[in-house]
């Protein structure tokens, strides 16, 4: 299957929305669809062009995998509630730190995670729902980096040659699948999305579980949650292209009330990017980056140690794992 | 046992030289002494005095243990040679190495570091030897931190109430014990040691092992010294207290040749300091800092992402391990 691009911009956001409409209510006929939002620029571009066609024929669940940013979960379901499009909020975070247990290997983690997804609970909603259809905010550049391997995407099983159909029973409609990131902030903005979303950074489709090298548990994840959240706050302000705090598995030596203690390390990763193809680490200044640290090793201190990303991409990527 | 000290501004060298080869004289009287040089201020300067007092009823042993830094052991041998003290080089690598094998924990591998060093190294060269007196380069710091338990130091037997003697089969002497570095390194000047030896920066007593995280092997240890080499030259410009580089157990994704792998971290630290107690990281431009990273991604492809300390001791501790 090819897929042919559609350029930012040529991209004519009216027309394209217009006719993605037609297509998705042309393909759903009198059926039922349902789709996962994320709260991402792809997956609420897609919430809402199926809202649009579908009508109440679309139920939107937001899954919590209990690997979301701090308050993320409910303003996401807060936004989309204000738009007039309701979103079902479903808890799974037991679900999803069952399955992570033990895992350290980065690829098994993303395993785990697709399959707790698919399998155990969206696959669920789909097969108690009428739907047979399952919208997907897929784009360009995810089926282009999946084939030549650079990461992988769990939504992107037709593009590999997997039947959707016979895995997971439901087929697929990716309405944004000719859309790279630009072209698909052009759409979200033309829908009237806030600029929270459509110019939203990107975020790993793990969540903060892509941002824990070893083993993710709440009490990680509860680490890097509040190492996110003070980091964005403090970067809000910077142009730059993502920004993120990743904790290390590594322990290393600190200083807690006069006693040497292993702790935990954070680092922080700041890019200058267009389209994350090749990026480099932002200048910050000195005077950020301690600030930055210091609140850190104070509002979490089971972490010991910072450190700032110096490398470009290539050859590091932009996430750690 | 209580030392008291004498502090770098109130030292007199000439007269403290003095004393101290007079007391190992008189201590050593018609014996016969060891001693092993590290090529650190402190050895080096015990080697000098030593050799002052006993001249060819001093023995000197440079250890190789495989841990040390690029040219380390020749640098230091031929040094010596040119102030015509005898150092003896001796290659033990094998025996580190082994003892390494498998060990992860740091408190592990700087006791496999310290037995080697002391029972089979070391040990075995005093035992053969008719010598009964060990000339040892223990400073006041050096007994404090170990007193406070926030590091461990291998030279420090018989300020934990360890008897040397029942030990280690001989007799410590110890003649900068009252003094801290600051007043070695004015010893160091007045016995005519180079800046490269008075000015020399810390260095941990277990050399590369102490910058490695995880196993320390033969193929580790190469990557970490290739690191530090670069760093060291890139930064001897600076007026920094001390930097390091540290390879880390953790790998994190890069990509070589246009395909993912993962790769290893080296993780920089570049520190302001006085007397090491205290500590902030040097405000390097990022214009150093990412040629820096360049320079090591470069030369050693094994590296695929470099990061810079921004946390500052406390909480942080100057070596990572």
């Amino acid at each position: 299957m090819s897929v042919t691009e559609i350029r930012a911009r040529e991209l004519n956001a009216k027309k394209f929305i217009n006719e993605q409409i037609r297509n998705i209510s042309k393909t759903v006929g009198k059926g039922y669809a349902i789709n996962a939002l994320s709260g991402g620029v792809d997956s609420s571009v897609v919430t809402l062009l199926g809202h649009k066609a579908l009508g109440k024929r679309l139920t939107t669940y937001f899954i919590d995998n209990g690997l979301m940013r701090q308050g993320e979960p409910q303003a996401v379901v807060s936004l989309f509630h204000k738009l007039r499009v309701p979103v079902v909020l479903i808890d799974a975070q037991k679900d999803f730190f069952n399955a992570l247990k033990g895992i350290v290997d980065p690829e098994k983690k993303r395993e785990a995670i697709t399959q707790t997804f698919y399998k155990k609970v969206f696959g669920k909603l789909v097969r108690k729902s009428n739907a047979s259809f399952l919208l997907q905010g897929t784009n360009l550049t995810d089926i282009e980096e999946t084939v030549a391997r650079i990461k992988r995407q769990h939504n992107v099983f037709e593009q590999l040659g997997i039947d959707p159909k016979k895995a997971f029973g439901y087929k697929i409609i990716e309405p944004i699948i000719q859309l790279r990131k630009d072209g698909v902030r052009k759409i979200a903005r033309a829908l009237g999305l806030p600029g929270s979303v459509s110019q939203r950074m990107p975020f790993p489709g793990p969540a903060l579980a892509a941002r824990v090298i070893g083993e993710v548990t709440p009490k990680r994840i509860y680490v890097v949650r509040k190492a996110t959240a003070i980091t964005e706050e403090a970067l809000k302000g910077t142009k730059a292209f993502q920004y993120l705090a990743i904790l290390h598995r590594d322990r290393v030596t600190g200083v807690r009330d006069g006693k040497r203690v292993f702790g935990l390390q954070i680092e922080l990763r700041c890019w200058e990017s267009i389209d994350a193809r090749i990026a480099t680490p932002t200048k910050l200044s000195f005077g950020t980056l301690r600030k930055l640290a210091d609140k850190i090793t104070t509002e979490i201190p089971e972490v010991v140690s910072v450190t700032y990303n110096i490398a470009t991409k290539p050859p590091s990527t932009i996430e750690a794992i």
